[in-house]
């Protein structure tokens, strides 16, 4: 099988402001981030051969794509899967431009989550598996905390500390990006002073609910080739979405076998060996910061267990090898759901074109981005890369 | 641009008993379904490398796919995109072989209505249009049926008989297969004097409200060859969504513009130039039979105005010249809206391998499918052309 590598290009992208956007509708934040990418492409509607939107609880169709951005009768898909429901909007999308199905097609993902009655922390469960408590996301993701710190000896005081480091290095690149939901360095006092949301958690630990929409349009490179010079090559789309996480044997909450699964897809089809050295940025699903310590641990960053210690090195800053949520992460960007995965790569690709401002970092290559929605034990995750032009 | 062409092959597929299933979950449906395309194709889970479920209200993500099937960890995507979303799973799972991705995919639509709440003829609108009269479906279609009487100056007396047989017929072949919903034959006279729904249409007018999941296998051509003999191969997948119908000067509720744009996709794509001579027998959306009136003409198999006269001389029976909805359609299959495209495929699949016992038909070489979801002046519609194994 010849796998994605090289075979879809990214010609355009657009991102709306993140945040409280009572002011916009969804099909007004949608229309933000497509008017960007358009202009960004030199492309328009009538260019655009087919379309593919993520989104989980804005619309339910293609449908209101059509209305909103005056599409006249081609193919609109709707995909919803969790966390990563704009990047499987994406994957779509790329997967029937390397088909050969169509020349150059929109994948957008959006959400409208302040006015739609969206309960954010506190979400709840539909019980659907015997096994798996109702409990919230914050208190399922606690339970990874308490597990990680006892497992690899680290005191409830040392592992605070480590999560408040993750929450101010995401406010700090946050504060650099004039689109993010915060846009406010934090002290790590505030971090581990801050109202508990669920023990060890607290509420800089959580990321935010926010509106938001986030586009790309994807064309075959001989294509983008013709239109501009700095385009972004897709090098491998995974997804893997588990089952049995809770009833394995060898499953202990401080690892999850999902970003396990999808990463090891994605490095397979982009030919990554050695992530620590190849990987140049990431952008990682920190819905919570213990979540982006374990990631840090699943996508091979860094060995088991060393997360914090890396972390604590500055590995992951802006200046560090690997650095990671340089647009503030969930965290401080913000968290539509539908549209979080496009978002990511809306950095990956400023980043790797040297557009990405006052976050910019010295010559990347190649960028990864990552989505995990769910719970911990049926996760489904996915993991995109990305090059720049010069990397085929 | 290629097309999907005869690059893609269905090597099982698998429909579960259709109609008011209170013994079985969408977890159960689902597995009847996929175990009778594992049976058919000689594959089992293990062989799947990836796997997209349709649903509208029964899952929200690929996850309960994955814990019902007991996948290990693949990718799992959840597509949703109203009537049309079974047909959607498989376009997208298609689009992901053709373009190399996987060898082996599965593709599964489900739908659980009858303990879910679903209100079925009286499902309210939301009104997200200035425009759209917030109308439930029966009486958006009757609108389309009086319009259309009026147009061909038809009188409502021929105009209800042409409707009723069109239940007749639906009946007639409903009651030769054993995994329908409504599995019994109606008198013109039933038809004619049922409680009325929504003027003119009559409770035989509407389509059943149905559980029921369906499931295909995809693979290449190549592989398929190397598993059996009687594959059927995706000739093309058109997908059409509407934002403008009501606004348009020359629209007039007679026909259904996406019908005829995703149509005319999928013609173009598989190179049916005579859809009249070159298509043998068709699945198509009869959620009312004013639509199968009017997706008669939309489709090309009648002339404008010609529906009603082409449907009693029996062109559509099961000996007609291209007989529709030979399982006994939406009407008498029934309508769970995730599955009910995939169900089409199934029949299609049944007729052109020659195992769709009484219903058969002779020799037929050519299969379409086609689902209309939402509502007139903004509909998402899908064509689908499936050719026998000799037609490559």
């Amino acid at each position: 099988m010849p796998g994605i590598k090289d075979r879809v290009a990214i010609i355009g992208m657009g991102c709306s402001k993140f945040g409280e956007r009572w002011d916009a509708s969804a099909s007004d934040l949608m229309i933000e981030a497509v008017n960007e990418a358009y202009l960004d492409s030199g492309l328009t509607t009538a260019d655009i051969n087919a379309a593919w939107v993520g989104t989980a609880s804005s619309f339910r169709t293609g449908q209101p794509v059509a209305e909103a951005l005056k599409f006249n009768y081609i193919p609109i898909t709707r995909v919803e899967n969790a966390c990563a429901t704009a990047t499987e909007a994406f994957r779509n999308a790329a997967y029937a431009v390397a088909a050969g199905i169509y020349d150059i097609v929109l994948a957008v993902g959006v959400e409208k989550l302040k006015d739609s009655g969206f309960s954010g922390l506190a979400i709840p469960e539909a019980p659907n598996s015997g096994v798996t408590p109702a409990a919230p996301p914050p208190s399922q993701f606690a339970m990874a905390a308490t597990r990680y710190f006892h497992k690899y000896n680290i005191s409830i005081d040392e592992g605070k500390q480590t999560l408040a480091n993750i929450a101010v290095k995401n406010h700090h690149n946050g504060s650099l990006n004039p689109k993010a939901h915060f846009q406010k360095e934090i002290k790590p006092e505030q971090a581990l002073n801050a109202p508990m949301i669920a023990w060890p958690l607290g509420l800089y630990d959580c990321c935010g609910v926010s509106d938001g929409a986030a586009a790309a349009i994807l064309t075959t490179p001989e294509i983008a080739k013709s239109l501009k010079s700095d385009y972004v090559l897709v090098k491998a789309l995974g997804l893997s979405v588990g089952a049995y996480g809770m009833l394995r044997d060898d499953w202990d909450f401080t690892y999850f076998p999902e970003t396990v699964n999808a990463s090891k897809q994605a490095y397979l089809e982009a030919g990554i060996t050695n992530p620590q050295e190849q990987i140049d940025l990431a952008m990682v699903h920190d819905c919570f910061t213990i979540t982006e310590l374990i990631i840090y641990e699943d996508l091979g960053f860094s060995e088991r267990g060393k997360g914090s210690e890396d972390a604590a090195a500055g590995k992951f800053d802006l200046e560090g090898d690997i650095p990671v949520n340089t647009d503030g992460g969930l965290k401080c960007f913000g968290h539509p759901v539908g549209a979080s995965g496009i978002r990511m790569i809306y950095e990956v690709y400023q980043q790797l074109r040297g557009t990405a401002d006052l976050r910019q970092l010295a010559q990347p290559r190649i960028g990864l981005t990552h989505n995990l929605g769910g719970r911990p034990g049926s996760f489904t995750c996915s993991v995109g890369i990305f090059g720049s032009v010069n990397t085929t």
